[in-house]
């Protein structure tokens, strides 16, 4: 039950349930260095294997020199891991029910009790607000310090016609975060459909989870989901391991 | 073919069919003692085993002292087992294509034949009605007596922002009601979504099985249903029973 | 490559689709008489091997007597084959993407090249119209007749709030477009919404395929998709063959 | 790492991400012969091996006399090789999300920087200028002509009630495309949704990617994501090749 397993897991669980396919990553921060986080090499999150794994600073600098290219978007969870101490796990995904709600004029709000924590607020970051003429991707610190700062104390936030990032204290949190997140948007979007068309022009009569709900629920920490995640992915890695030749280049 | 074999069988099969994750559970009246039910410790559906499952009375106190920790929402099964002495098993879900319902005014009508106990009524519990600022979890025996009280004589209620509990005079009806409640509440959707592009305003026009139809489908007891994924599961859990590492924490 | 193989083969495609689920069931006409038809005792598709197909004449009677129960709904299959002697396979479905369009005023139309037969008509029978408070199943030869005259030359009659029956000359057709018929179904709807939000009040401006194209498409069998439907068929049942715990009740 | 065995990877990945069934294909232009290009044989994309690979000349002519069938929209690709010399593989797709924009008077936008290259232009072809009432197919040179003139330099084109057509500089490019075509056309889908709901009548407010950004984003050559597919296929194709049974007719 080690951190850098538990991190493994986590990118396959994302992979899994969705919410990111060949792109998007999961880091960790380290337990003994504060201001390090171990994310993977440059490689699809369904492949990843401890031996994958590579420490960084929080200037997403490598601590190893050499060895596999990183990330190019790495500055992503350096910049938030320097603004939030409290963040210990980071989740960037592409989860396809939540990039609508980046670009249209609608705000996610929280409709299912496990996706309470919306209701802490998810702001949208537009990288043109940081650059215009960006090819979308947060490459440097500059702009990974701005979508820090839009982050702010909240426990995630869009990006506009990219995805998501969404923190937490453990990988269990930031990942079932990551996931009612996503379902959250299905059947928001959902209950916005039924309410037009049961009750046209009236769209604010959806009932969402009320403030005192959501800090009622701020608890959350996922542990079942976790504790299932990681009882069907050890078995599966541990046969991944003993056939050698899924390795990916 | 023992109840608590059904048991297992009726939580791997709703979560194999997406109406629970690791949060949802099912429960079954006690054969020999009527004032005693079974539900699994608390551990998520797709886990369980015989060797997870717990007894309890009517008031949700474990018969054998010790041992793992149960749900906390217990009391949903054990105030509904109190109410309602037709009712043989529970099934408490998360189905993503109910939830909406659960939150706007838009009531379920039977549109498949399949799921014609819904014309029996579906009524929906707002926790905010039994306690205002709650973590939406029916932590207590008031709050499950509220929902069953609201659940009355219905074959299901809606807990608004959460699922649903659906009951019947056994597994097969239990399950075999959750998971054509959440197939009727997509055609719903999709009717009423068509409905209104057709005819704007006639959304009245979506034919719903009158009351009759509702009437004469009160046979419905989902055998062939239940014999199938009995079937299915029957080998796949003596596999996993051959695989020791396959358990959860 | 015998028929019996082949109904099986079409009952598991079927249910591998979502087309049907533990409920629906494909039928095939006897090829040394054509007064007869073989359909499986009164199972799950996803069950059914070889040893589960009964003989029936086309009044629905056994030819064997005794043995396990057969479909309640039989009928429909027996008096499809009576008046329709073009027709040598019969699928009633279950598809959830049709049911919508069977109880609403919205027609289907062809979308999709594969799904062309649509534009030679397809009728929705109401079993009201036969008989007032039924429990949805056509449990007779009357309803079954009612509902093969509503299908009259058509290739598909949908079924209100039930499903639809979709009849060919050969096993490969019948699936190929049941399964067509439930794509098309999901596409029309999007393209429905779609044309609704581009222009309102415009939804006639959708491009279906037209009366020539229709006809010009007739000659679809649907070859390529059986013959991938067979060859992925083939070594599964040869592995369940040789696992003897996989069998129903 | 062939040629051909990317072929083969090309064409499974595309029928396990939904975007063909039985039917559409995939090409690539040869290496050692740029007058040439490689298909399967009329088989469906899930069973094809290298041992289905055709070779054809830009008229769409097999190099090797006699064999089995070749498809019958293979001048879909020829025509495209020989208008467009920067394309070295094409894939002729059945995306379900896709083809309601082919009928309808919506425009595919870019709205997730993995499709930016929709921004390039995305111009629909519709058979009927070509030749009325057809049976929907590309059978011959002068509609692949049609087709690929409709193409233009453009790096995708959607054909009317059948599906699209996509070009790259690789199998890679071509794959990766089609894919993230399919995903944007389902959240632009919602988002069109979601904004009517939010703001009736603003539909243009959807935020899509702007012209810089989808200049900045031409680089996107799906390398991770074609490293992930590769990943996951070799050992499949290895086990299949030992279990000779998988073969088509």
């Amino acid at each position: 039950m080690s951190l850098l397993q538990d991190l493994v897991i986590a990118s396959r669980t994302c992979a899994e349930h969705g919410v990111i396919d060949a792109y998007g990553h999961v880091s960790v921060r380290s337990e003994t260095s504060p201001e390090r986080y171990w994310m993977a090499r440059a490689v699809a999150p369904e492949l990843i294997t401890e031996a994958d794994l590579l420490e960084f600073d929080l200037d997403s600098n490598r601590i190893q020199d050499g060895g596999p290219a990183a990330y190019n978007e790495r500055y992503i969870h350096g910049e938030i891991y320097k603004a939030r101490p409290d963040v210990h796990a980071i989740v960037h995904n592409h989860s396809h029910a939540v990039v609508p709600f980046s670009c249209t004029g609608c705000r996610l709000r929280p409709i299912f009790h496990l996706a309470a924590f919306i209701g802490e607020g998810i702001p949208t970051w537009d990288i043109r607000d940081a650059q215009r003429g960006s090819d979308m991707l947060v490459r440097n610190s500059q702009l990974g310090q701005s979508l820090a700062q839009k982050l702010g104390s909240h426990p995630a936030a869009l990006m506009r016609g990219h995805g998501s990032v969404v923190v937490g204290a453990s990988l269990a949190i930031a990942v079932g975060r990551t996931i009612y997140l996503d379902h959250n948007a299905k059947m928001q979007l959902q209950a916005m459909q039924m309410q037009a068309l049961q009750s046209p022009g009236q769209l604010d009569e959806v009932v969402y989870l009320d403030d005192a709900e959501v800090e009622a629920l701020s608890w959350q920490a996922y542990v079942r989901s976790w504790d299932l995640w990681r009882t069907q992915w050890l078995p599966r890695l541990a046969a991944e391991a003993a056939q050698p030749q899924i390795t990916s280049s």
